[in-house]
């Protein structure tokens, strides 16, 4: 796929996009408006643009007359970029250019941090906790026979140079036909300690040289789904992942109701059991895709939250929910999987991410793992945003954490029109800033039927920038469009007439809907705030920023800095590591280091419980505006409304 | 009981006995001969003594008149000590006197060694390997919410004093419910770790002070019998104890015969959930009898031969049987001994006994480790005789060890009326000098009806010494007794005839026999001699013996060096110490000092195969005579045999 440029007139903005892209979402990277209201169906015709120079791909349908596709008249929502192009998009009001161009801030999303494998082998520490050692023995005679664990254990040490060797019961069970079966070549699995005072322990011996046949499995046990990834650990490569829905969503969405169940007569065990059923459905499937050796398979990390990791291991969670909060563990010590009901070999351990306190869990501690924050000097705020966020900030010196209770505005709850990440949900916004017409894109490109957390932290961001919505989350009632209206005292602002939905009726943003995002933004930054402010710091000395979990890859990160959800601080010094808690858990299967740090990092962690915090309902407050009660916080934005404010007084 | 002097006349010998025992036995004691063999029923009528002073209780019967009664006449076997008496022993052929005092050496078994606990104590080691504390922990708030287990290992930290704590799932599992219904005061049980640098491990969380309730399992798995002791840890007091036949007999009576049964298909299987049948039934006779709570069982030390132990623990054992004889492990790790099959709570802990080599097992460790001759400065033998012999020699600094065959001779087999030592079994016998006639001694004091291995030990002592048997085992065919005579043309002596016995026939001891005792003899002694070779000492040099094993208990040591089973020391220094395998089991479970050491012991332990020891077959040719080829190494015999010699040669 080639690059090609695309010039927008009268706008003369320049974009390079790569080929093959539809023209409209190329007018949203480059910032420029082009009234769009069906998603991309071409249902609403209003996305007509003059090509004026070049050609595009398509972009015609009834709605464009002959006579108007000779001039070059196209749909944008239809129309693909295939060669440079330069298209007109027809103003319709009289309008200064430079207020055309003061559109907000283009889309931007978080850089992805891959796991950082590369310079965990530059630095030496692909050192996987598990090393299996094929040997070849003196086969014992009358002069030597030594007892076959001895013969194993004096090889080890003198010719592997192995010391501090344990073994297991089961290993010493299958030690003296593997011997023989083998002619006394075998491979010894070895698990690393964690300490350097520690045991390597020989977890299994098989016949023959199998140490190119060496995996671990990292999985991460999500409230709502499970991930697992088979990773193998002589390249350090992914061969197969595989996710399934946990099954314990059928007793409980969130956390919380699943512990009410675990607190009923045998819900517990129940809870156990289901979960540890998706697991193992999990664990066949990456098994059955990559062809491996169940026998292979020497290490099975586990990263989820406290509340997961509870029911996971059979650890009655009443008291995560009940003031104090106290989990029962921060560190698990390892264990046989097969213990806890994982379909694996006996000799498969069970390494489990380690929680801070109730509401940060081993998810967490994985995903600042996986990151390597504390391995860094920059001052890092990690994120992890759903109905409960989770935050970290800190660098290689301390950290500290908390999590608040955001709400689920980010996915959908509370929110008139609100619904998940999910096929016609509305992902992107733009406005036209003297029309007040919308732009909408919505994930598949078809006629919208809602709107999910990503979509409007947009959409309010542009209307905020724009004056259609002020610093209280009020719509202004003298823009003069239809779109702003009044329904049952209710304000409100039409997203989608009903005729371009796959709805009934009118798509709309309401005013509640405005008051929960903000309160869901405001407990996200009044917590990072108060957790700054209680070790001594502020949120302008953030230097970096990391989201986590599926919210952070959609975040346009300028609209999230807009309405106050994150500190300001350039967009390239945030990056977005997905699945943190997977990643946690495979970099732990890789590297003997990681495993090392964690317990350092889970006892140098700080837990902050909010609730306990007194400053953090004055901050709550002070966050309940857009984007805050002081704006000076958010300097970029301020030039950007000043700048506005100048231009709109000259016209 | 009182004490009761019996003075024998003519003899002039005299003895204090406790009041009730039987004149004959006290005459056995005095080295005294009455002529005997009926073995205490009074049917012989020949035991007849002439009480001359003071009085005895009983000792009438149809074979003394009236007349011979109101004399003073009593049959010895039938008569009690009751009071200072003074019997004339009616000597039948004129004969010296001091012929008469040329009786062989009065009987003497070794001195009982029980488990020297208080040494222990004073010592300051009676640290057993689990301590119970009990703790009472600040309940959380909202400023100390951190998790149970931190809080439980940071109050043992700095209340406690206890460090490198490590703790087990299940003890996750509880702690949650455990803390709470006890109101945050709970006991916690700690494992302590066998070497300096290990971990405490946290195995157990009970509710409120448990600390008086804790205690340990011994158990001793032999391959006839298992025993088990139940032992409070606070006091160091033995419970209760119980034994019961091993299950596996019916497999196979000796552990070569189990072998080959666990080599069939599904045979190992077989064996071991027999064995662990027969483990849970002993276990819960002593839980039962000592009403302890199963959930205060902490440990259960095994202790077995390598074959037993291997047989538990279902590791295949067909490399013990085969040359060049490997076994599987020499120290086995701690697990859980629920894992095994064994019926205890889930954090109970079985320790097993190391092995040293396929015929010297954890029962021999244990005796080592029981009877403390690892940490003492004299060259101490240590022998536990069955048919195989088990031999340990050496002091603190050094240990070496071997194993022999010796048949089943000392069991009675290859032996023609040989027979386990039970009722009926001649267990101890003196000869008359002048006229070869038996005094016998049955166990249950009944007619006779075979000879039992320490029985035989004494008869063929007492006989070589008083010249009826030649250090070559054969028969002086010119003593012109009847009890000497040749049954085709196998010369053999009469033990007892027909008549007194319990059989249809004479109860012979045949030539035949006498090759298969000094096979038996001559293998461990030659043995004992190897071993010592082999480190550059000789069997002159044993400054103590101890005797482990049943059998032991019942040998009469100067009967035993008369033949040259033992070499010839002090009787005082020989100690029998029993059930050494299940002493060593008990003294572990007491003091964790004990499981430090045996591992350093079976390191330092040298184990030679006699096979493998060209020299053995030299040693055992020169064992096979009585005492050994060259007498000059049973000094004490030989002056015995020389005075002999001139007081014959006098009359």
């Amino acid at each position: 796929m080639s690059n090609c440029t695309v010039t927008f007139l009268p706008h003369n903005r320049v974009i390079s996009v790569v080929s093959g892209e539809s023209l409209i979402r190329a007018a949203l990277q480059a910032g420029v408006h082009i009234n769009a209201s069906c998603g991309g169906e071409g249902v609403c015709g209003k996305c007509r643009i003059l090509v004026e120079k070049g050609d595009v791909l398509g972009g015609l349908n009834e709605k464009i007359k002959q006579d108007e596709s000779d001039k070059g008249y196209r749909l944008a929502c239809l129309a693909k970029i295939s060669e440079d192009v330069v298209v007109r998009i027809p103003v319709e009001s009289a309008m200064d250019k430079s207020v055309m161009n003061l559109q907000v801030t283009p889309r931007r999303t978080a850089t992805i941090q891959h796991m950082d494998f590369e310079s965990l082998k530059e630095e030496g520490l692909f050192i996987p906790p598990v090393e299996k050692i094929f040997l070849t023995l003196p086969p014992p005679d009358a002069q030597n026979n030594m007892p076959d664990v001895t013969r194993l254990i004096e090889f080890l040490k003198h010719e592997a140079g192995e010391h501090k060797l344990e073994l297991t019961l089961p290993v010493i069970q299958k030690l003296p036909g593997i011997l023989r079966e083998s002619g006394f070549q075998v491979t010894v699995t070895l698990i690393r300690p964690v300490r350097d005072d520690g045991k390597n322990l020989i977890v299994n011996v098989q016949s023959g040289d199998r140490t190119a046949y060496n995996y671990a499995v990292a999985m991460d046990i999500g409230t709502t789904t499970i991930y697992g990834q088979l990773i193998d650990l002589a390249t350090g490569k992914c061969l197969a992942e595989a996710g399934d829905f946990n099954s314990q969503i059928s007793y409980g969405e969130d956390v919380i109701s699943r512990i009410m169940y675990a607190e009923k007569p045998g819900g517990l065990d129940k809870l156990h059991d289901v979960v540890v059923g998706t697991l193992n459905s999990v664990l066949v499937k990456i098994i059955h895709a990559s062809k491996v050796d169940r026998e292979d398979i020497s290490t099975i990390t586990f990263s989820g939250n406290t509340t997961m990791t509870q029911l996971f291991l059979q650890v009655d969670p009443r008291n995560i929910r009940r003031a104090p909060y106290v989990p029962a563990a921060a560190l698990y010590p390892p264990f046989s999987a097969k213990m806890v009901g994982i379909d694996i070999n006996e000799h498969a351990i069970a390494l489990i991410y380690p929680q801070i306190s109730s509401f940060v869990g081993g998810d967490i501690v994985a995903g600042v793992m996986g990151s390597g924050m504390y391995r860094q000097e920059e001052l890092t705020l990690f994120l992890d945003i759903g109905t409960n966020a989770e935050l970290v900030v800190g660098n290689k010196d301390w950290l500290a954490c908390t999590a608040c209770s955001a709400g689920p505005a980010f996915e959908g709850g509370g929110i008139e029109f609100g619904m998940r990440a999910a096929k016609g949900a509305i992902e992107d916004f733009s406005l036209d800033p003297a029309t007040y017409e919308p732009m909408l894109f919505t994930i598949g490109d078809v006629r919208p039927k809602g709107i999910c957390g990503s979509g409007l932290i947009t959409m309010v961001a542009v209307m905020f920038e724009m004056g259609v919505i002020n610093n209280r989350g009020k719509f202004n009632r003298d823009l003069g469009t239809p779109r702003i209206r009044a329904t049952n005292d209710i304000w409100e602002y039409v997203v989608a007439w009903k005729e371009v939905t796959q709805l009934e009726r009118d798509i709309v943003l309401t005013e509640p809907d405005l008051d929960n995002l903000i309160r869901a933004k405001g407990a996200i930054y009044s917590g990072c705030m108060t957790l700054l402010e209680e070790v001594g710091l502020n949120m302008d000395m953030v230097e970096r920023i990391i989201l986590a979990g599926g919210f952070g890859s959609y975040i346009d990160l300028e609209k999230a800095m807009t309405i106050g959800l994150l500190p300001e601080i350039d967009p390239a010094r945030v990056t977005f590591i997905g699945n943190g808690s997977l990643m946690g858990a495979r970099m732990s299967s890789l590297t003997n280091r990681i495993r090392k740090d964690v317990v350092a990092v889970t006892q140098k962690m700080t837990n902050f419980e909010l609730s306990e915090t007194p400053s953090y309902m004055d901050n709550y407050i002070a966050a309940m505006f857009l984007p805050h009660t002081e704006i000076e916080k958010f300097p970029r934005l301020k030039a950007r409304m000043d700048a506005r404010m100048k231009k709109e007084v000259l016209i």
